[in-house]
């Protein structure tokens, strides 16, 4: 089955009808929810359910035989008993796609039953997503066929093998302002896995990098083979756990499978130049750098407002294997004839509290002119009692800024930054609300930019 | 100076009156923030200003000299060329505690000026936080003394070498829902530095935990010295910059002080029980999580509803040293009894999505009675799509667990995850973003419980 046509997949993503089975109108039920957050998608959506009349004032269809019109992609969420009869209509139906939301299949042992629906989907040429699924969505067509909220649009497309871990990076992005393009939660993986994901992710144009959840794959070799090819057109950052003893433990539990070693692991995603990450925080803030150009080499010019975050952006700067030189003569005159007497402008550029739009502006321009600097870290504290608009800085350095070195910012922080995270994120600057996770967001550029360079 | 009655430095935290020497009508400055701020103050506050007659409807005063009330704080947010005649006014009204707001002395290099005022104050016996604070406030009496917004009220009392730092983690905290008893920015510490501050808050009934920014200390002795004492009874936990090459030169720049040889920070920090921690957040973290009982030793048990998160629980628990024991044969049938059969009852104890109140009450009273366990972790994903209330997990975590053990939460993640932390928090149970952030801050308890068990 690995052997088709991935063009089947990306069909599956852009589909234009869509049947749920197994819809509710019962509010308690997934298939209310699925049925519901698909009132948005900007193609068809019918609803499939022997026992109802009608769900959300839409006609209902005792099965997908009875829809008088192609449908491209089915919704499975019935109980485990119902679901190869389920997909025996859509082969009948000539249906090419199937997400399956039902669970009670390997993961809770029940292999053959996995195997079963997995030889019926053979049989009739069927792509699955799933069992055991919360779901895919696209951002371009507002499709969200899963159980979770709606994501924010934006470049990051996020694969899940944890139904659970996916949502709850959902709700994250939501409330953070991170957004996605396409969604997959892989479930069980009995047919479509990461290998064929990575693959149409690869393709995607909307797609600028791909984030993964992995406890296990299970063609190691293919997965090396397609990630690297993927590597060479964006990147491909990993959350993988089952790291530990007591994780790889507990992977089994979960899933029946085994994580693996993880020294194989962590050899198989250099070599494929996928980017690994240790906590969930820093899979989506990597992934979220990636609006941003490459880098050419590693010297990083820290621009801030307030000494102490200055500081800790400049330790962590060399944690992560950058160069934060002093900068030139010739560069610190510009900025002095900008900035007040007290300001700093050898590396951490402290322009002082008191600077506005106006020195921002001119301080971006001048950095990213400096040929001895290769990206621009600017740390704000948005002050609130002096008199300075809340924006100046994320207007200052947009303005300035002319898209061609990277540049990361952290505005610090909670409530009075979000205006201008949320200003900043329009305009595809990377915000981050700290100073240690904007520059190590930025070494995941740095990392990528090195392995493409070498490879 | 050092020598004087410490109990000068607990009078400046609780005041029954206060002058603000600057305090201003004019919405752009300080003068005007401080002063509004002061406004919810349990005790009496005056306006001291020349050139008005009211502010915010307060009569001013052209002096604290005419102030008919004994003043026992002034907080100075004036020029810095009026500040020594300022100081010399309160000295004659045997003002005893003085936070300098005022900046412009050893910060830019005016050495001094700083000396000068040292002197006075001296004269008079006048303790001094600051010059270039901003402010302190105690929320046992309502007093927010500085130009930022109210903190919420918690058991955790910070002290910040950088204003701007303290500033960005106070608009964090009130977002993320973190409160604080005391908060200290230490400025230039011409008089008032890391051991004074360390000294009033191991004495404070209400701080259970005392977080620390440090850009570097002046006597390392008797910081070692204090910090240990203050060890014995409570935990110090610290981010201290400038521990690269990079950072530390950028302190050089930021204060004009030395950050020292890194090692030698570590060596003391170890030597006397501070925890030291990496990033801000992980600061921040580690001081919520003493609302808990120590640790005896460093068995931990995972409970979660979903099972990505709770394998991220694993292997952050074996990364900082926990371990994570199958649960006993015993332990275990009492957890099948409650849970559905699909649970994992080994550890990570994965109760399935369909757990609500009544399981998770039973499983906290379960494994708390387990004397294999010396902690609980818990792991939940908010469930949105199933008939679970959004606090069930919440509330039958709270209802269940007797306090004895340790027991830290994450609840992923956004808003829907909210209210539950909320709630958690007014119980005094710590709640975290992501698993890995819990794990982390419980690893700071056990840090400490061990240091305290040597010692």
């Amino acid at each position: 089955m690995k052997d088709q046509d991935s063009s089947q997949i990306k069909e599956m993503f852009y589909p234009k009808t869509i049947a749920v089975i197994g819809a509710s109108p019962d509010k308690k039920k997934i298939g209310y929810e699925i049925f519901k957050n698909l009132q948005k998608f900007t193609g068809k959506v019918y609803p499939v359910n022997k026992k109802e009349d009608t769900i959300l004032d839409q006609k209902t269809f005792d099965s997908v035989l009875d829809i008088d019109d192609q449908i491209d992609l089915v919704i499975i969420a019935i109980p485990v008993n119902y679901v190869k009869t389920a997909l025996e209509e859509c082969g009948k139906k000539n249906v090419k796609g199937a997400v399956i939301i039902s669970a009670g299949f390997s993961e809770i042992g029940k292999k053959g039953l996995e195997e079963e629906i997995v030889q019926t989907a053979k049989k009739y040429s069927i792509r699955l997503i799933g069992p055991n699924s919360a779901g895919i969505a696209n951002n371009d067509t507002s499709m969200n066929a899963t159980f979770i909220m709606d994501s924010k649009k934006g470049h990051i497309s996020f694969v899940s093998q944890s139904g659970a871990l996916g949502a709850a990076i959902i709700y994250k992005t939501v409330y953070e302002g991170i957004g996605f393009s396409k969604f997959i939660s892989l479930g069980n993986m009995a047919d479509i896995g990461f290998c064929e994901a990575i693959e149409f992710l690869a393709a995607d144009k909307n797609t600028k990098s791909i984030a993964l959840y992995m406890e296990g794959v299970k063609d190691g070799k293919r997965f090396i083979q397609v990630a690297k090819s993927c590597s060479k057109k964006k990147p491909i950052l990993v959350l993988k756990s089952g790291k530990t003893r007591a994780g790889s433990q507990a992977v089994s539990s979960h899933t029946g499978s085994l994580a693996g070693n993880d020294s194989i692991y962590d050899t198989a995603f250099k070599q494929a130049g996928v980017i690994r990450t240790e906590t969930i925080d820093s899979l989506l803030d990597a992934a979220d750098v990636f609006s941003q150009n490459h880098m050419e080499r590693n010297n990083v010019v820290i621009l801030t407002n307030a000494g102490g975050p200055g500081i800790l952006a400049a330790d962590e700067c060399e944690k992560q294997g950058f160069n934060v030189p002093t900068l030139s003569q010739s560069t610190q005159n510009k900025l002095k004839k900008t900035l007040s007497p007290y300001a700093s402008t050898r590396n951490p550029v402290d322009t002082t509290a008191q600077a506005g739009y106006k020195e921002y502006l001119k301080c971006i321009k001048i950095l990213q002119n400096d040929n001895d600097i290769d990206a621009i870290a600017a740390v704000i504290v948005v002050p609130t009692f002096i008199q300075i608009g809340m924006t100046e800085h994320a207007r200052g350095i947009i303005d300035g800024w002319n898209k061609k070195k990277p540049l990361v910012t952290c505005f610090m922080s909670g409530e009075v930054a979000l205006t201008s995270k949320n200003f900043l994120s329009t305009n595809s600057i990377p915000c981050y609300p700290s100073p240690e996770r904007a520059v190590k967001a930025l070494s995941a550029l740095w990392k990528f930019s090195r392995w493409k360079n070498e490879n």
